[in-house]
């Protein structure tokens, strides 16, 4: 008795023989992309783990300078947020670990203590006022988009943090490596920051800059 | 007197000679398609007839199981909306039927009854409220983004509503046909909506789901 | 036995106790308007009928000058819409009447003939190129944003069709009210338009403008 | 020597003495809210404490119908992340708990598994196709914007999972809630759905619903 | 000491190997195009040249009709701001020249006067109010979304402005040229402009419209 | 025999009566703000002065640390700006003056050279590059959204540019007054930047920040 319904359901909406991608475009890395993400994986070929993604259940290596690893689901690793306008984050920091001073361009993010003890704040830029905290396991802070901020592990244990954003992708811009980790010359550093000759040639020889 | 202005207005705007798309980017589905709607078509092939649509005139074919057909004008079909945030549809009701509880992921619809009576709602998500009423020719009723809306054929004659979108795409997730028209496990759908596994077996096997 | 329900669904959302409007935001002209649209009413006093709108299905009185009149459902008259990036208007254009050239700052516009015949067209930036057609009963026409467009009625019969738009207040700039229908000293009209100054000021005359 | 340049740094930039909020728009409830969000309290009386929030640490209580709680820091609980499109959520599930078939009208959601086992997917609009899988703790899955999704516990213990959300303010419709616990009538919903009158009727009973 | 950093730094940002274009998406004309500008370049491959555009330096040919001259740096000459929001142009206007009447669809402008001195307006579309005053050296004006404004050299010297738009591509509709200088019948542009058939006639002789 | 007209217009939008703002947000700083800006000034007491602002045309009071003043006409200064996404500024150089490395969080610049010569540059987040040139009256630089960037008189003579930005307000973060002239601990300063303590405190103190 319902059996025609099978045969009718198709033409409930009767000029979408040749619809497309509707609700998500997941990333085609090999096709070009554009200002608005990279273009859209051919939907036949989406499958459920184009929406799932298992490194972030991995502590990152902390074994640096910074004692810290950042281990980023945006969109490059992860393609199923492309276009969606979030991703997510993991941040470990060990023991006296911490992640330098920096901006996401044009992202805000939230992060969720997953367990230790840090020092989180950010730098607003009409007056300089600094907004900081001590964040224990289960709290949450924003950090308004664009804005300098930093996170440092105050406690005795390793913290861990998981950090949503409000792009698909990000970026990340960490003050001290743009300041120091490039070939801008030494001079402009110095008299753009007001910093030392001496700083800024000893920051640039840890870091990797040049000139 | 007036010849010479025929040679110098292409000078005018001086750098433009490379100009491409302003006003409009008209779908050309041979292309990658990503989060911002499909690639435009070359600018010198467009015409009139991308930005005209005949099949919203034609009463769709409500011979079927709701007694309904929805025709639409979304980019797929009308290249001529893409990139514009705006598409349009033509919904014909016969009598008794109707269009299930629906949401359009992500845009907002207004619907004008261009003739017959139906009954029309949503449910907002804050409290489960309904607003729902009458409407007869003439009326507008706007129902806002992703929320679960229906419109019923409640008069003794064909109703026909033509529907606008705020998205070229906005796509159309009827609520029955997603708990039951697919391989969602029953005891999946069961815990998940609270119907008896008699009702979601019965339905499924209706609406051509499986499991 | 599901009586304790009743008193644990309020508890599922736990910190929503505050909730304020998600879904819609009907207008309330009596507070403050900001560049996103008007302020929100109190969802507590929103009923179904700020979201339906009757005004449409009323002829507008085309005894004037362009035997054309424009019924407007934009957020002023229908505060459903406000924030929802979607309006409607409903066109009626006697045996000559015509929409007169004309533009909407930043909004698209997809037209639907109700009835009658019209020619319809917009002229492109980039090219100055026109795309125009007669339109009939059923056909859609997009008028892609910000460019001028125009309606005429070139049938026998009165015409009317229903305008929706990708904008809650879309605005609308009648070219020739624009140019001769303010104060705006002739002198200035004539620089800028390389129209004659007897023809500015037979216009200025007819429309109401002044210098 | 540098004491005249405590002076002059006001100077920089020499307009803006009457600077107001830049970075943030912290809400102020008791002020009108507007499409895109609260108003902004006064930043002269903005602490760190708008910006951090405590209560994602707390497990919710889920002794409830559905054995699960969801602790919500939208902009209504958490004003910090007003105006800046994101907000974040704890969901906690017990043995046999979940949370049911529900869309957040407008925004995408990113969940993290702090712990425990489940089965979460979410349906497609344009052909009904299911995505879904098991997750476990630390896996991530993204449920693209405004489509029907499901979380449930399949594991032996309590699952928890950290959801972020592309916008301050998303919204839930939960599917049973929104079908059963109104007073839309049955006879509607029983039309716009295909169930029976019968299971409508005993779900409305105990979701409370009437008509 | 430091030098295992060098190796480390790398690490930090765990999952970044593949990470693609985050800070700009200089345009590649060379590939499609699609509702958000121009698909990028190759990353590797953009030099500073991509953000640096010296044509803006050189007075413009107003050796024309209207003795001005707009020299851009749209998107489509000045690659670098494709997916930016922003794009910037240069008006020169010899002594009695001017820009005429004219509409950027969808994008505000602003000018600052450099040398000379202007009369500049636009008229808003609600009342067709006109909002013009006299701009010398150093003067601001900002021009609203898709409303009709002018410039017209009102000194005894070449005046030069600079324009800056809230779109890499603003496009420009010139009221005359679009009315004048295209295919559209005389006899629709008399119906929907009101001027006189004379006028409409010699305007297109003038312009190089037919028909 | 026009007169008729005259009364006859008002009636062409049949349903505008009630029409509000269209095409513009005047900032009114007396009423409450919101994430999209300040509300809006009543349209009726909007004059073309709104529109125009004059303090660009005054060069800016370089005795100072830096050499260099910025005058903004951003939205707080300029109300006019409100809601049309973009806005301006003026910078002046004075010999051996600079900008010194800053952000405006969440939007684009670009800069116009007004007069002499200067090094600027940004610094992509993805790998530190960065993109520097020397630039001379006439040329133009985009600085994408978010980014470190500076500007350094290396002329003879004073420099200045006009900066126009994607945002009504742009905000703008100085790196060295975000990490010395505030009470953000200089332990925690030192550990985020990888700064010694004498260079932190030389700088909290030159600066005008504590602890």
């Amino acid at each position: 008795m319902f059996l025609p319904l099978l045969f009718t359901i198709s033409l409930l909406f009767s000029s979408s023989a040749h619809a497309s991608v509707l609700d998500f475009c997941v990333a085609d890395p090999s096709l070009p992309d554009g200002p608005a993400g990279y273009s859209c994986k051919n939907p036949a070929k989406v499958t459920v783990d184009d929406f799932v993604y298992h490194a972030l259940g991995i502590p990152g290596n902390t074994s640096n300078f910074i004692k810290a690893a950042i281990t980023t689901a945006f969109a490059p690793q992860f393609p199923g947020v492309n276009g969606l306008g979030i991703s997510i984050a993991r941040a470990d920091l060990a023991v006296g670990g911490l992640v330098p001073l920096h901006t996401h361009p044009g992202a805000s993010e939230i992060i969720y203590m997953v367990k230790g003890k840090i020092s989180a704040g950010f730098i607003s830029s009409s007056s300089n006022t600094v907004y900081y905290k001590t964040l224990r396991k289960g709290d949450v802070m924003v950090f308004p988009q664009g804005l300098m901020h930093f996170q440092v592990n105050t406690g005795k244990h390793v913290a861990t943090a998981i950090a949503s954003f409000g792009s698909p992708n990000p970026g990340v811009q960490l003050t001290p490596f743009a300041l120091f980790a490039n070939n801008l010359p030494s001079a402009i550093v110095e008299k753009t920051t007001f910093l030392d000759d001496a700083e800024v040639k000893k920051l640039k020889a840890v870091l990797g800059g040049t000139g």
